[in-house]
């Protein structure tokens, strides 16, 4: 019934779809598995795409010929630059999505792939030979061959729904879980663990009162993702702000003994940094109040998601609080908010391709490596969609740095460190923020994507004009002067200092409160000569020309630490001799074998005191 | 939690969009709880609506103020009158849908309507007290108060997918079975019973060979559904027709021994008239080919439905069978076909309100019933829904008669007849078919419906000014005479008899050669005589200027047969006594004791012969 493919992808959420999308487009022979069509790319919770380190990722995956950010373009119905006020490595771009049309059109995307097949059911198994994945069982039985397997089930693997006290299976909420993949890699020897997440729950928008909380308008000039010529929102739909108080605090409060995880019914891991209200009121108990985000699900319907409302307290307490919270005095809820538990792989079974290091030509990516958001599996199955294609067709694998992209920083963080608890990405994580900007990923990544062969043309003559021409208008604003008496009186109404002499534009530019479209109300002439640039090149040109030391410095940085990282360690190094180590330090070494230092300083446990041990006996 | 409702309807197929809606629309408040609120109004199998006698029924739904003929409007991607060159009786429009955009619109309909509201779970079973249905429980344990409950569970009570030797439970494919009610319904005496039904594989158009394929178009001038202001489709797709063949045949049968039908697995009921693919090369042996029609599922997306080949065989054996069909040599499946069994009430259980006898305010709809098809399903929903708003308001009940719509034909035969099989709709099921016609449905219903409060203002006026405008062209018609020398030389040129004295345009539009639009080419003068009425009162004229006999035939017979019909029987009958009858006849009636002599013909059973002994021994 199916040729031999060189990629089967198992499961279409957005770890899927880019990992099936970036296989065929790089000429695999791609068969997507999903248990349900209708719901390729489905956003299980929040319906929005991006935020901070988000955004950067998203940006980056299209950087890379990706399709998460095309699609969140055509998808979007509000953008939003967050953290505009704050320097460039902060902005992130965020952008409310429909739901409906968000899935709608990835679909559509992948169908216009002509490499792509697909076929609905459940993979229940893998077929592997050899220590080799050489294809999956289907539910109905089917055998299906394949070069590399790409495993996507997100918190699909025995999911278990918990509300209050009931419990039922579930992958999300309505869709069955899938079962026998966990067992049958557990007995290849694979470590499982367990992780939970939620859910709030969604409303009518017709039973709210939005006079009563404060409207969040998308960006006046909104922006996008893709650095493609996807097209700008006209239109836009706001959300809306609202917070509970301490009588929504109290309500929650009388459910605690029926709550899932308070009483240990839930034994996974939850995410620390996107927790449900009540581990928020648990935690904070000072805080009388948290905000509530009020978010359409899209274009035209009148459901409506409540973020920062995660919860698996009883429906009944959901609902009782709910009503407490302004403007939503008259709530009728669509559904409940629930807390999922599912199985994960702890990520530190994996190589930097993503490739699993038990079973050869076997992938995973997305939530089932402990990761969360929509962004850090879309990132990863891009990433597994590549190497799996290279893998297939005999090709050197494709891995970032840390200092690359932020997907190098999660892929690194994830096999090196692992992760106690949902995996979310946050700019905290990158030591080289400054380099890794949501404004040059197309600089950073493009290149590498276009000799992949995954980026289009078309992106790639993209980048390499965006480099030219921001080089032109650095060197332009570094060769032109503006004299005195033709940029005085503007400074001044800038109250920005005056000028002595002929200045170069170069400098001025450097002036904490000049910018760019300042720059060029200084004078007609300078209005001028900036004139022919777009908006986007005098972005960048400002960012290169105010950011360069901190870019330069990081550069440095990064530099030094990359001839540390490759620095190689003999593998038979006994590092039981060198006592002044830590005593985990040295179990985990002897075990773990890093090839380089760089490796060694990512492994859990071991401290950067350790580390400068090491460097003295390996001679620096 | 929940306030009481008026209405709660379950299950937000056709049947319950319908019901809901129409119980909103009049005023209830209407709760509306579905398993799954991203599948509102999902097409189970193919994506079209109407058809033969089918398309009559949306043209009622619609005059009778429904939604489904505007949605189908909305959402289509061709449109053809089929047996457009046969009478008016037998006309019968359908189109080809776009699935996800009618599911979309649906939901997005029922959204705008104030008095719907939504929840996302599953029913587990009712709230009766004192025999009166009072509210549902869910599988979360809410109890949910309302004054009436249409059930509209589709094919979910106790679901269970066949491909072949495998089975597993499921409401429809990916989607999960309902479980409690039926146990419930079966211990408060109801008697259930099990049906099953197929669908064809869906395929990858991008797999397929058009050009062994005969194209199908849609109508050059594409009509529509509702008599309202629909837009009318400016662009088509097209359906592809093919065959099967011996080898096809042969192939298949191959698979006879894994049939779960052929097996004995599925006890349930299929349709006769929906066979699978395995039943008609069976049933039919000696027919070489049969057709297949290749139907897009949709505007952009690929996926095709493979119309005629609905199967349960393996899986394999359906993609060797269909590469051996001219086209789909290359063919790859999305997923293969399945039969599905499910629990139904046999529907002499109901009244002609399709409330149950057994339950007060308890009502139920669709697939249910026993019944197949969209149209089906979505008209019950309709009347359940106006009746179930006229119980909790205590108003009369509304109940439409064989002579007034086939909506009519399709209660009175379920809850009279029963049926042994998915019951579908066809114009031989009609005794008054001239009736009975698509172009009249809102002359028919519209009236009624406008003072039940469901039809529309809008809806109301078109109705008078086409019955008004339609008398006033036929009086015209009677009225204008033409001079042989006007109009002969046209009529020479249309092969009519020539005139030989001035003649009424009324007598010539009833010879079979002319019609509306010959007339109008008659003479100058006819045209501009004609030139002011739409193309819809002209044809609407044509029809009851040349069909007027048989109307009035029809029309003749409805009155003796009205009258016949309520003639009433003593209760106290003693039918043993009458020996003439039948043992069977004898039996039945003494058991249902039939009210009227209408209701006694309709009982299965008793005979056209039982009936006339029955007259006279009633005294006619
Ligand atoms: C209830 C809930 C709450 C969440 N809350 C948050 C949150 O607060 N913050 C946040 O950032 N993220 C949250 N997420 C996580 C976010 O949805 C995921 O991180 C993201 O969707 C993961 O993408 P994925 O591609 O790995 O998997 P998913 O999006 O889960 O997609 C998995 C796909 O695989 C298919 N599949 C699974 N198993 C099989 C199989 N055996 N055979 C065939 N197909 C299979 C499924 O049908 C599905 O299409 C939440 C998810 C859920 C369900
Ligand atoms: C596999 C298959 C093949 C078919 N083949 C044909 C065919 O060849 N020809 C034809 O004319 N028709 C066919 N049909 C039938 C057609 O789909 C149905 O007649 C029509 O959809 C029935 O409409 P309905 O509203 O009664 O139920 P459905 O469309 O089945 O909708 C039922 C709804 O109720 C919900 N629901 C069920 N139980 C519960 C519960 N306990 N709580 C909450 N919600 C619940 C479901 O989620 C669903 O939304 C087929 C159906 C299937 C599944």
């Amino acid at each position: 019934m199916f040729r031999e493919y060189d990629v089967i992808v198992v499961g279409a959420g957005h770890a899927g779809c880019e990992a099936a999308h970036a296989a065929a487009t790089m000429g695999s022979r791609v068969l997507l598995i999903t248990m349900n069509m209708q719901t390729i790319a489905q956003m299980s919770c929040n319906p929005a795409m991006g935020g901070v380190a988000k955004g950067q990722i998203v940006r980056e995956v299209d950087a890379l010929g990706g399709m998460s950010g095309i699609i969140s373009d055509k998808t979007m119905i509000q953008f939003r630059m967050l953290n505009r006020s704050k320097g460039p490595a902060m902005w992130s771009p965020r952008c409310q999505s429909d739901r409906v049309r968000f899935a709608e059109e990835w679909r559509l995307a992948l169908e216009q792939n002509l490499n792509v097949d697909f076929w609905q059911e459940m993979v229940s198994g893998l077929l592997v030979e050899e220590g080799k994945a050489v294809g999956v069982v289907t539910q109905l039985g089917i055998e299906i061959r394949a070069k590399a397997v790409v495993l996507t089930n997100g918190t699909f693997l025995n999911g278990l729904i918990h509300i209050g006290e009931k419990q039922f299976g579930g992958g999300r909420t309505a869709e069955r879980a899938a079962t026998g993949i966990t067992e049958q890699l557990v007995r290849l020897g694979f470590e499982a663990g367990r992780m939970k997440t939620g859910t709030p729950p969604r409303v009518d928008a017709r039973s709210l009162d939005f006079s009563k909380m404060e409207e969040q308008k998308g960006d006046e000039q909104p922006g996008k993702f893709s650095y493609l010529d996807t097209p700008v929102l006209a239109e836009q739909r706001s959300c809306w702000i609202t917070y509970t108080n301490e009588e929504v605090h109290s309500i929650l409060r009388t459910g605690f003994d029926k709550s899932p995880m308070f009483a240990g019914r839930i034994k996974g891991l939850g995410p620390r940094y996107c927790p449900s209200v009540e581990d928020k009121i648990n935690r904070f108990a000072d805080k009388d109040r948290h905000q509530i985000f009020v978010e359409p699900e899209g274009w035209n319907t009148v459901e409506v998601y409540v973020n920062g409302f995660s919860t698996s307290l009883p429906e009944d307490v959901q609902y009782e609080a709910l009503r407490r919270i302004p403007g939503f005095e008259n709530v009728r809820m669509f559904r409940p908010g629930y807390a999922i538990e599912y199985d994960f792989f702890p990520p530190t079974q994996l190589k930097s391709t993503l490739e699993t290091k038990l079973v050869d030509n076997l992938f995973f990516a997305g939530q089932i490596n402990g990761t969360t958001g929509y962004e850090e599996a879309a990132c990863q199955g891009l990433m597994a969609g590549i190497n799996a294609h290279n893998n297939a067709h005999e090709k050197a694998p494709f891995v970032l740095h840390r200092s690359e992209a932020y997907i190098g920083v999660l892929v690194d963080d994830l096999i090196n460190k692992g992760t106690e608890e949902p995996y979310r990405m946050f700019t905290s994580r990158a030591e080289y923020r400054t380099l890794l900007r949501q404004d040059n990923a197309d600089l950073r990544l493009t290149e590498k994507a276009y000799a992949l062969g995954l980026a289009s043309q078309e992106r790639y003559d993209r980048v390499v004009r965006k480099k030219e021409q921001t080089a032109e208008l650095v060197g332009l604003l570094k060769k032109h002067k503006v004299a005195p008496e033709e940029v005085n009186p503007s400074l001044e109404n800038q109250q920005s200092a005056q000028l002595r002499e002929k200045t170069t534009l170069y400098h001025l530019l450097k002036r904490p409160e000049l910018d760019m479209p300042k720059l060029r109300e200084l004078s007609p002439s300078v209005a001028e000569a900036l004139a022919s640039f777009t908006d986007e090149i005098q972005e960048q040109a400002e960012i290169n020309v105010k950011y360069e030391d901190y870019m330069e410095r990081e550069r440095l940085q990064v530099e030094k630490l990359e001839r540390l990282e490759n620095l190689s360690i003999n593998p038979g190094f006994d590092y039981e001799k060198l006592t002044a180590l830590s005593k985990e330090s040295r179990q985990k070494l002897s075990r773990i074998r890093p090839e380089t230092l760089g490796q060694a300083s990512r492994i859990s446990g071991v401290s950067p005191s350790d580390i400068s041990i090491l460097m003295v006996h390996l001679g620096r």
